[in-house]
């Protein structure tokens, strides 16, 4: 994150490109070149960045998979793909059309080499071919995270000299439990220093994610009622309508636990209860993102639920139950949502339970951090049923801040209803096309590791949740009805706290 | 103001008629039965509680004035301007059409009394007619006010016994300066007790007026930060694009200081800085409003500014200056415009400024007080040009809450931009028709002191700004153009202290 500057009440002034530096010149090595992460996301968000003039003349792209084609077909394939997007609506990216110049700088740029990611010889020759700065992309399955790394370390090619860096990108997940999160953290590291490795969670690619930041210390009347003393509960929600979709083989040993608590719910759950960092320089925040997940209380199996969806109706169609899926077990006890309340402890959140929720096959698709704040301290109100403040940051699908207020009804007696002041982002910036990633790869090729992950927040992330995932190993699973709100547990989950889920829907 | 009552989260729904009761029966003998005043304003708030059935069988109407008419002259003038009313757009009071059975509850009730003022005969006459509860509204110049109520009391009219009350209605200008306030005051407490007077202030019979109370008091957000620890300043405006209209007359020896400062500006302030009172009764909320009002540093010359309109341009219309109106003098030295700096000594508001002005032809109609926020009080963004956080509540044209947040712009960069967060109480509750004065006759009925003046509080006000009412009798008037933001001096006024008023337009 470069220091920020802020301009005042412009409106929808679009930045300019030469506001922002071109990267420097790398060699960007995508292991997995094939796969889905490169084509939906990698190429498209090179492509902005491409388009915003960010990526220097001296990007080489290099493309390694196991299997057979030429530079050419990969490159014709890439780009089969990127026009298909102009027409599929369901893709995050779906320009209007392709923009010949600026795909073309992507296109031109790329090189395939076939090669196995446990070989060698596959190293061997990109040491050959590769000198200066390089990133090492492994858009490839957690389980080549640890052999390719050794075979990056054995060539030499994470070795830094003369001012060329070597960097080293894996995207979750990083460890299915606490114990393996250790031991690949320990692997990588003994190839390569931390400061060489980018994990990438990309729920920080999101704008609002980082927004979070932005909303909590640059607004003056945030700070003073962020803690203990006026915050009664904090719920962080992300729930989606769709189901495993073709994703059975990766979600059946995975489960909606680890595949979206320990990471993207922590990132938000940071952003939301870290200290003010001394700058916004990479370490200081990332200290107080890891600092704050070190003091989440490891959560208890008595206050965590988890469900799987059964047979339901999703927006009037009847769909299939988790075990009906593809590529699922029939008697499958994975959890496809998961509830749980975590405590923080430190000063400012003492007393204060995180309320977390993820689930797919849910009646609404929303992300968003919902802060409760406790009821006025003086008496005036003492006795009536007031409704708390509420203030709703939200990232999915809509990106803004919601804020349900008490007003007086019109009428001749006092007395109260609530109104919601609410805004969206993009109704006043010019929202950059986004995949999510470009500020992520840009990052990386700048070195701004602050959006990354360092190895002590996803071991302290892993430690948090680690007593769930032993208690669940073997335990049976609850089911609710696809397009429901979840398992009855959740709701109870809240209830004895006499709190209760906010609808899942934008307010 | 009756006991607080909350409802939660149920957004549009209306108030239910039962839920208020209905006011006891009296006589309400209104002073100037053939003024404006009656017509505009007092017959449509009656016709307005009429439909929402919260005026007693018992209600009588009696109409005095000097000139010569017949009850039955009285009822048809009358029904004639309220049918006027469906067809005149510029009226506070536009209904499709009139309910002929609510006008058919008022019109019965209406008889009228030839009578002078001044002269014992006609109270004599009003006290052989009229027994029991009795409410005498003075609908009628400012100069009859003491000669009315000492004939009031003369004739013991306001001689309350065995249960039945006797209510005496004034509406500002509450005298001219602080001395004759204070005489006012005296002459009137000479015949009735406090209790028995209700000085009205329109202003505080607009809903967001009062729902500033609610606003500070219901939203546990607000308390913690609503003080000289994290407010900057507070701007309270009332901008009108109208000029003196057909009022030059009345404007001429008034000026918009009297008209607008002591009276509404002040209600505005001191809903806003006022203590959170120690319950919603009437004389605990009256004893925070005059508390403050005290505390009031009177106003200095040095920090206040004065101007009257010359010819300009409104909406593309050329528009005469203040001196070219009808009634008003050629070389006339009364404010159109008045802008002041206030401070108040108490913990709450040390060291903070609250901006005041209140002008006529000016750029914008708008009523609102803007919350300015220090900025943040940690570094994390010093030396940037950092957007304050403002709060503005909207009171007219159109009632609401907006907040000014700094939020990040999409892109790689921490870069910031303004963005608005806002809610119109409209799109929440179903509006009651209102013109204002119906929660005002109707506290007067019911006997709820909360949204009248007390004497202290009245006289507070005029003790702030005498010091300007003094020194501005013989002094010079600065000009500006109809249309614009004012004269040069206002912008002086806020330049030294290094601030500078918002736009007068609603965000």
């Amino acid at each position: 994150m470069t220091h920020p500057d802020a301009t005042v009440n412009d409106g929808k002034q679009p930045r300019a490109n030469d506001e922002v530096r071109t990267a420097p010149a790398c060699t960007l090595v995508i292991f997995g070149a094939a796969g889905d992460l490169t084509k939906r996301l990698l190429m498209p968000a090179l492509y902005n960045l491409a388009s915003d003039g960010l990526l220097a003349d001296g990007l080489k792209i290099v493309g390694v998979d196991h299997n057979d084609r030429t530079s050419e077909q990969w490159r014709d394939d890439l780009s089969q793909t990127m026009q298909s997007f102009t027409e599929d609506h369901t893709s995050e990216f779906h320009p209007d059309s392709i923009d010949p110049g600026h795909w073309g700088f992507i296109r031109e740029r790329l090189t395939f080499t076939k090669g196995d990611f446990e070989a060698a010889e596959t190293y061997r020759r990109l040491a050959r071919d590769i000198g200066g700065n390089a990133i090492f992309y492994l858009a490839v399955s957690a389980r080549f995270f640890g052999p390719v790394v050794d075979q990056l370390g054995a060539a030499g090619l994470l070795k830094e000299g003369e001012g060329a860096f070597r960097r080293v990108v894996i995207e979750k997940p990083f460890g299915t439990d606490l114990a393996s999160a250790r031991a690949l953290n320990a692997r990588i590291l003994n190839q390569a220093d931390e400061s060489q490795v980018f994990r990438i969670d990309h729920f920080l690619g999101k704008e609002t994610v980082q927004s979070i930041l932005a909303l909590r210390f640059a607004n003056a009347m945030l700070e003073p009622i962020w803690n203990a003393r006026h915050i009664d509960h904090v719920q962080i929600t992300a729930a989606e309508t769709i189901g495993v979709e073709q994703r059975g083989g990766f979600y059946e040993p995975t489960g909606a636990l680890r595949d979206m608590v320990p990471n993207h719910l922590f990132q938000l759950l940071s952003m939301v209860a870290m200290e003010p960092p001394g700058s916004f320089d990479a370490e200081d925040i990332r200290n107080e993102k890891a600092r704050i997940l070190e003091a989440v209380r490891p959560a208890t199996p008595d206050r965590a639920v988890r469900g799987q969806y059964a047979p339901g109706e999703e927006q009037g169609n009847a769909v299939r139950g988790y075990r009906e899926e593809a590529d699922v077990s029939a008697d499958s006890r994975t959890e496809t949502y998961a509830a749980l309340t975590l405590t923080i402890d430190n000063p400012r959140w003492a007393g204060v339970p995180f309320y977390l929720r993820t689930g797919k096959r849910l009646t609404g698709r929303l992300t968003e951090i919902a802060v409760h704040f406790k009821p006025p301290s003086h008496g005036l109100f003492a006795g009536t049923a007031l409704a708390p403040n509420v203030m709703h940051l939200h990232i999915d699908p809509d990106q803004g801040l919601s804020t349900q207020w008490n007003a007086k009804r019109p009428g001749p007696d006092m007395r109260l209803g609530a109104v919601t002041s609410s805004v969206r982002f993009g109704d006043f910036f010019a929202e950059a096309p986004s995949v999510g990633y470009e500020t992520l790869i840009y990052d990386c090729m700048v070195g701004d590791p602050t959006l990354f992950q360092r190895a002590d927040a996803i071991e302290a992330g892993w430690a948090a949740v680690d007593p769930l995932i032993q208690a669940w190993r073997d335990a049976p699973v609850e089911t609710y009805a696809a397009g429901s709100d979840g398992p009855a547990g959740a709701e109870a989950l809240l209830a004895r706290d006499g709190r209760a889920w906010l609808p899942l829907a934008e307010v």
